[in-house]
C-alpha cells in the first residue's frame, strides 16, 4: 500500500473515532467533548494530495491545510451540517460542507462551497447559517478585500458577505451588506422577520483589527436581502471597561428561540501583554423585543483551557455555529483559530444559567460581595 | 557524586541520544524528527557552573543558558558543523560551534566563538555561513546596537555583521556591511561570484521590527568584501498582501545549487491577534540569473506544529542553517526562539515541490479552484 493510502485510511479512522465527554470539565452547564470534531487532519486525502502517481510519483502534498475552524452550523434533513472556515498553507480560507449523524463525532466533509465573487475579495470566512422564516437558508460571512486607500499592505477591508441556499448545493450570492460604519464583523441574521422586516445583527468597527469608538454589538433592520442597506445601526450590548468584553465582543451563533426569549452565544475580548484574549459568554433578549436583553450573567461560561489555549492564534474560543435538537444546544466553537469542538448544552440548563446566575457586578467591591453573600448563605444551609 | 557531576552524566546522555523521524507529520518533502539537536540543555555544565567547590560551595549555576536556536551549518572536514545563537540567562547571545557526525543527532558543543567587537555593539545573533569560492568561509549576522538618535531604551540599529575563516577556529573580523537601508536583517552571502561580484542577499528595513515600507527579500552586489558597500538592493521576493509572506519576509539559508536552480528557504511573517506568526517557504532562482524567481509553490512547507508553537516567542519557525549531503538536505531550523531542530529533505522531492506545486493564487476564489480541481482529477483517477 502506497504511503497516500495509508494516510487516508488513518484519516477515516480518525473521522470514525466515538467522541465522549470530557469528565474532567463541570459548571453546571456545558459538557465538553474530549476530542475536537473537526481538525485539518480530518480532511479527505484528495483535497490535498494528486493521487496519480504519474504526475505525483514522490506523493507530495500539492494543496496543504493548515487549520479548520470557525464553523457555521445547521440541521437539516435529519443530519447535523458544519460550514467550517478551512484554511490552506496558502493563507486562504475556503468553506466547505461537513456532516455528521451524531451532531458530536464523525463528521464527513462532503465538498468545498464556492459561489460568485465580488469585486477583488480577497478572503472568506465565518459563516453563520440563518433558516429563515422567508424559506431560505442565509449564510452570512466575512468578505476581506485589500483597502483601496490602503497604506500598508496588511490594510484591509472587512465587509458582510452574503449567500443563501435552499438544500446546501446550490448557493446564490446576494450584494454585500452596506452599513454607515467604514468595517463590518460578526454579522448574523436573525431567523424571524421583525415588525416584517429582516434584523441583523452587526458589529461596526473603525479599523480591521480595531473596533475603535464603536460601541458593541448592535442591530439594524432590512427591507430585502437582496438589496441589503442597513440605514441605522441600534446598539444592543455594548462593551465596558475591565469586563471580558472590554476591547471588543461580537455576536457567535444565529439566535435560539426558547420560551423565555432569544440566546446570544457570544465572544468577548480583553488585552493582554501576549495579544487578545477571547471567551464565550451570552445573553437573552426579549422574545416580543429582540434588540431588548432581558438577561446577561456576569463573565465568560467557557474559555479556553488545556489544548485549547495554544493554537495559529492562541487564547482564542470563537463559536459561529449551534444547533437546538431535541432540547440540547449543540455548540461548535473553535480553540486558537486551529481545530472545532463541540460542547452540548441542555437548554433547560442554559435557562436557569441565563436567568439566575449573578448579573456584571462591574467592580471588585460588588463582585466579592456576590460571593461573600454566596458563602454566607451556603453556610447557613450547612 | 556531586550534583554538579550528576547534570553532566544527565546532559551527555541527552547529547548521545539516537533521533528518529517523527512519523506522525507527513507532507511529502520534509522528515521532522522526535527531538531537537540542540537545547539548553546540551549545554556542558563548565560553562554554566564554577566547578570548584571552594569558590562555589552551593553549586550555583553561575552563567545561565536561556535557549539555543537559529543555527548556521555547514559540513566541514566530515563533518556536520553549527553556529546556534545561544543566549544567556542575562539575555546577550554568543556563537558556539558544534559539531556531529551524523547531522541528526549527538551535536557536542565545541566552544564559545569571540571575535573583534566593532563600536558599541550590543548583541550578535541568526549566522550564515557560506562557504564561497573565494576560498574563505563566511558568517554574516545581525549586528545590533544602540540607536545613536534614540528616543526610547528600545530603539535599537541592527546592521549585518561580518566575519571569516578558514578552519573554523580563528574568526576574523571584517566591517559592517552598509547599505542605503536604516537597517538590516537576514544577510545572506551567495557562495559563488556573479560576473566577478560577490552577491549578498539583504532585507532592508525601515525600524528594528517593522520593514515599513521595505519590500522584501532584495540583492546587491559587493566588489569586496573588506569594504562591504551595497549602492543598490534589487528587490527579488516581494512581500505581497494575504499571503504567508504580508507582513514580512526573509531570506534563511544559504541558497542550494541544483541543476534546476538556486533553492532558498525562507521566513514568511503575518500579523494575528496574538503576535506574529512565522512559517518556512521555499523558492527557486535562475542558475544563470540569481536575482530571478523561477519557481516558487504557494503557502509554507513548515509551520510550527504541536511543541513547536510554544516558546519564549511563540508561533516562530525560523532557519538559517542547511547543509546538503549525499543529496539529502538537513535543515536545522528553530522552533519559537527556543530549540533547535533538524528536518531532512530528500532534494528530488525539494525539487519536485518546487517545480510541480501550484503557485500562490493571491484570492481565495483562485485558490478554492485550485482545489476544487485537484479534487476532480482524483475523482477521475478513481
Amino acid at each position: 500500500m502506497g504511503m497516500l493510502s495509508r494516510l487516508e485510511v488513518k484519516r477515516k479512522k480518525l473521522v470514525r473515532r466515538k467522541n465522549k465527554v470530557d469528565k474532567t470539565f463541570y459548571n453546571g452547564v456545558v459538557s465538553r467533548y474530549k476530542y475536537p470534531v473537526l481538525t485539518h487532519e480530518h480532511i479527505p486525502i484528495s483535497w490535498r494530495f494528486d493521487l496519480d502517481p504519474k504526475t505525483n510519483p514522490y506523493e507530495i502534498e500539492r494543496l496543504g491545510i493548515n487549520a479548520v475552524f470557525n464553523s457555521g452550523a445547521i440541521y437539516f434533513k435529519g443530519e447535523f451540517y458544519l460550514v467550517p472556515r478551512i484554511e490552506g498553507t496558502d493563507r486562504k480560507s475556503f468553506f466547505a460542507l461537513a456532516k455528521s449523524k451524531s451532531g458530536i463525532d464523525k463528521f464527513e466533509m462532503i465538498e468545498p462551497i464556492i459561489f460568485d465573487r465580488i469585486g477583488d475579495e480577497t478572503n472568506l470566512y465565518d459563516m453563520r447559517l440563518t433558516e429563515h422564516e422567508d424559506g431560505y437558508i442565509y449564510g452570512i460571512f466575512c468578505s476581506e478585500s485589500i483597502n483601496p486607500e490602503k497604506r500598508e499592505l496588511m490594510d484591509a477591508v472587512a465587509k458582510a458577505g452574503i449567500v443563501r441556499t435552499k438544500d446546501l448545493k446550490t448557493w446564490e450570492r446576494l450584494p454585500n451588506l452596506e452599513t454607515k460604519s467604514p468595517q463590518q464583523r460578526n454579522v448574523i441574521l436573525h431567523p424571524e422577520f421583525v415588525n416584517g422586516k429582516y434584523l441583523l445583527y452587526t458589529r461596526p468597527q473603525d479599523g480591521f483589527i480595531d473596533v475603535g469608538g464603536a460601541g458593541g454589538i448592535s442591530a439594524g433592520f432590512l427591507d430585502s436581502m437582496e438589496k441589503p442597506v442597513i440605514d441605522e445601526e441600534i446598539l444592543i450590548d455594548r462593551r465596558i471597561y475591565h469586563t471580558i468584553y472590554e476591547t471588543k465582543n461580537g455576536g457567535g451563533c444565529v439566535p435560539i428561540k426558547t420560551r423565555f426569549g432569544f440566546i446570544h452565544i457570544a465572544h468577548g475580548v480583553r488585552n493582554t501583554a501576549a495579544g487578545l484574549r477571547y471567551v464565550l459568554y451570552a445573553f437573552m433578549t426579549d422574545l416580543n423585543d429582540p434588540l431588548k436583553v432581558t438577561y446577561k450573567p456576569s463573565g465568560y461560561f467557557m474559555a479556553p483551557q488545556n489544548e485549547e489555549r495554544v493554537g495559529d492564534v492562541s487564547n482564542v474560543l470563537f463559536a459561529n455555529g449551534a444547533i437546538l435538537k431535541d432540547d440540547l444546544i449543540y455548540l461548535y466553537y473553535a480553540s486558537s483559530d486551529t481545530r472545532l469542538h463541540v460542547a452540548t448544552i441542555p437548554i433547560e440548563r442554559m435557562l436557569d444559567y441565563l436567568i439566575n446566575n449573578p448579573k456584571e457586578a462591574f467592580n471588585t467591591y460588588d463582585s466579592t460581595k456576590q460571593r461573600i453573600e454566596l458563602i454566607k448563605r451556603n453556610k447557613k444551609g450547612e
